[in-house]
């Protein structure tokens, strides 16, 4: 016995519920858990049901897109690993923690490589047994550099890739390659601050914490569909580089538990937004 | 059009949703959101339904009962606001909360009296129009007191009862009266401070957080089925005093949230654990 | 014996820790507290002393100013309430927390006033035997407007005026008028919504966290120097009214969080920033 | 020119800043930070200075001494990273964020040495360059283990010791001879839960928050003076596995900020308690 999950949204219409429980229940297939949103506003349904059974028990998809509106989206996945790549630059934190959790068995997720535009992190991943590339930018074009950056992924054919601190804009095609299948993670300020040394802005400003915003990557630079958000408070005595190591203390986290939600299929994007079953 | 809601526990069975949802379906009511959950460990089934519909529209218990097995728990209620009787002794900061929400309709009820030991709080709440019943304990037998307690909070038949920082000692008749629909809020430290004077100790400890648990009343003092909780850093610059009124705000965040929820229909009980859909 | 609080901040300079407290000792004052921060970046030094004496034990200020760098503030005050203004326009949140506080001695003020620009809560203010004054913006220019309100709070010459949630843009006039004694609090977000309706923004880009920031104000709206920020976690099941319930809760806390650092004598005003001795 | 900390705790009494900052001015010391506390339930003065200057201009400890009550505790240190040995069992989360932030210099510490109970960490440790100790407890008499345990750490002369997820029970002689500089970790509740699983006890009771503590180490097993705590939200859907895993969240972060502070001399003890400048 398998658990499977069925991720399910559509425009909102009476009986979805029911008619693909019923599915479920003619099948044979026992709900571990179930969660449905209605967004009334967008008239939007979202319906994420984890349940158990064999594979041989699954409902066909043809079954299921029958009792939905015309305008569906449909995934159903068995509950496993999910193979990811990671991005980075110079910055160790997010990447570090994320080594560490699957050294463990503690990410639910085969990180297949790394790929980087400096090669200040590749001695930590090679200690790990996974394979580092190195794909410096100096010298190149934006363009040349993202091919080259871009054929490195994809030659992994990862599920996901996570941003952990890279710092390249990406182009357009990239970002719809892996559209809803990329997370990145940056630092948030209250206020916002635009521009340079961020940190710098907000020592400045004596801000009283500083936080963190995972999202997926869209064509708006850092304004994709938030999937999670934490803060920390800090104070005078923080001069920027302590606010930036807070700062670092709390993106690790805030990409942790994002990535744990997305890699367990609990994150819907509708819109500019995402609808999470936590 | 008037919003209901469905609230079920049972053991744990193949189908149930897809049964309940297909009454709900039958009867042409739209549901606004839905939550399950299954408790492994105790093979139960919980599920809060809240969905829009004429009254003439709702299906009968007796419908509904026939698909669940035998040992459930059922309650259909219409959304509303309900009556409630809050109890108090000295502190005014819990109740001074909860009303002010109900005086500018932020809490979902109707505030039909406050029961005291005290008189300390009387002018408060006169002051907005609500009776207050002040009932000594001095010079009382602990017994005769409480059923003179007990009649002026039954006396007005309320839903539930909200332990605004009363600080005395309830029988397991009061308690059992009351099962499930009385709440009461109290400090938490971590570690836990038996005894007298627990923010003393609190700050002989040097402990660098308080925090605050609601939790409904029963017969095992402050050890009930757990709402919400929540905490506050503090430090050595807090003497005792201070760090209680670094209490006192937990207190009263986190009864009003426990509260909300309450009122809501968004809490179920199963032993000494809740279970909650927010 | 009273309490004394002295706060000095000046250009960084060897020895003043030194020749103040050497002043206090020669009196025989005796140091409760005591905290310095040095601002590196900017060469300033602040410095916050609580102490113990006799009215009659006090340094001069001329005494304490001898051995300071010219470009010096201080202020010695006796540690004692402070006479406050409040002016709010319809929200009662942040009023009715303060007032709660301050019935039962849980806020370091007099509040001699509460100023508004509606009528709506002028009953609540009343009932606590507190002057309310409603001076309608309708019908009247901006400038005629803020006389008939810079007048209603001038006649009570507070030393704090709390704008808690009043919703007028205030003039640079009556800004300077008020400089470093004027607090106000309103939401923030990651990231920031600019415009109307931030609160129908945050839901619709789908936050994770809402927060509030007190803060001094200045002539740049919603800029002034940071005194105290919070926040607390939504999601997709709260739209934008209950996340502007769950921001109002946040909101009461930080701004009761600030006023209470800065009735204390605790906080600090340099160019942007504040330094806190908490 | 080096950055020095001067650390003095002693009995209350008057002129002590006014002397210390004299000595300090006289060498021609220039003050960084400064921070002083008193306990007043306890008559103690808590003072941490942090100045700069040249090796050569340091006064002398006896000059120092000359100007305290008798009984007093004084550390006179320069700013720099700390030895230490850490000590671990089976889990790698707080074992692993300190690799990470030691291997990227953002620790203020030379990690000498991993010592531990089992060798499951060993790989992980010496992937990092760092000797790893296995020493096994299997077929040993207790006091045989904990003597060879203490020779492996000995041998390294640690300043302090970290106990990262360390398992076993320590003597009250090993627990003596690191006094105030052995750190551990432990999961935290509200309430307290005693013995075997306490996240299972905690799933059971339903907890909302699960937390952490870092304390110094006495013979009171975990009771000794805390030196920081926190705390993550829970729910139902956390299974007692996942609500460990959201412990092993904040037992890591909980454990670094502590860390972190006592390498930083910012962390004085008094009875069991401590008082932390930060």
């Amino acid at each position: 016995m398998k658990t499977h999950i069925l991720c399910i949204d559509c425009p909102d219409q009476k009986g979805i519920v029911h008619q693909i429980t019923g599915i479920l229940y003619r099948h044979g297939l026992n709900i571990i858990s179930n969660g449905e949103h209605v967004d009334h506003a967008a008239g939007r349904f979202f319906m994420r049901t984890e349940f158990m059974g064999e594979q041989s028990q699954l409902p066909g998809l043809t079954e299921l897109k029958a009792v939905l509106p015309a305008e569906h989206n449909l995934r159903l996945v068995e509950k496993r690993k999910k193979n990811i790549v990671i991005m980075v630059s110079r910055e160790p934190h997010c990447l570090g923690d994320l080594l560490i959790r699957h050294a463990f068995d503690a990410l639910q997720a085969n990180v297949l490589a790394v790929v980087g535009n400096h090669d200040r992190l590749q001695p930590l991943v090679e200690k790990f047994g996974i394979p580092y590339h190195f794909v410096t930018h100096e010298g190149k074009e934006r363009a040349q550099h993202e091919a080259e950056i871009g054929a490195a992924v994809a030659h992994y054919a990862p599920e996901y890739v996570v941003l952990a601190k890279y710092m390249r804009v990406l182009s357009a095609d990239f970002v719809h390659h892996y559209k809803h299948r990329m997370i990145n993670i940056h630092h948030s300020f209250l206020p916002a601050f635009i521009g340079a040394n961020p940190y710098r802005q907000a020592y400045e400003r004596g801000v009283k914490i500083v936080g963190a915003t995972a999202h997926y990557v869209t064509t708006d630079l850092d304004e994709g569909p938030i999937i999670a958000q934490s803060v920390i408070p800090v104070n005078q005595t923080h001069d920027a580089k302590e606010m930036a190591q807070a700062g670092a203390d709390v993106e690790k986290n805030v990409l942790s538990q994002a990535l744990k939600l997305v890699l367990d299929d609990r994150v819907f994007v509708h819109g500019n937004r995402t609808v999470i079953f936590d």
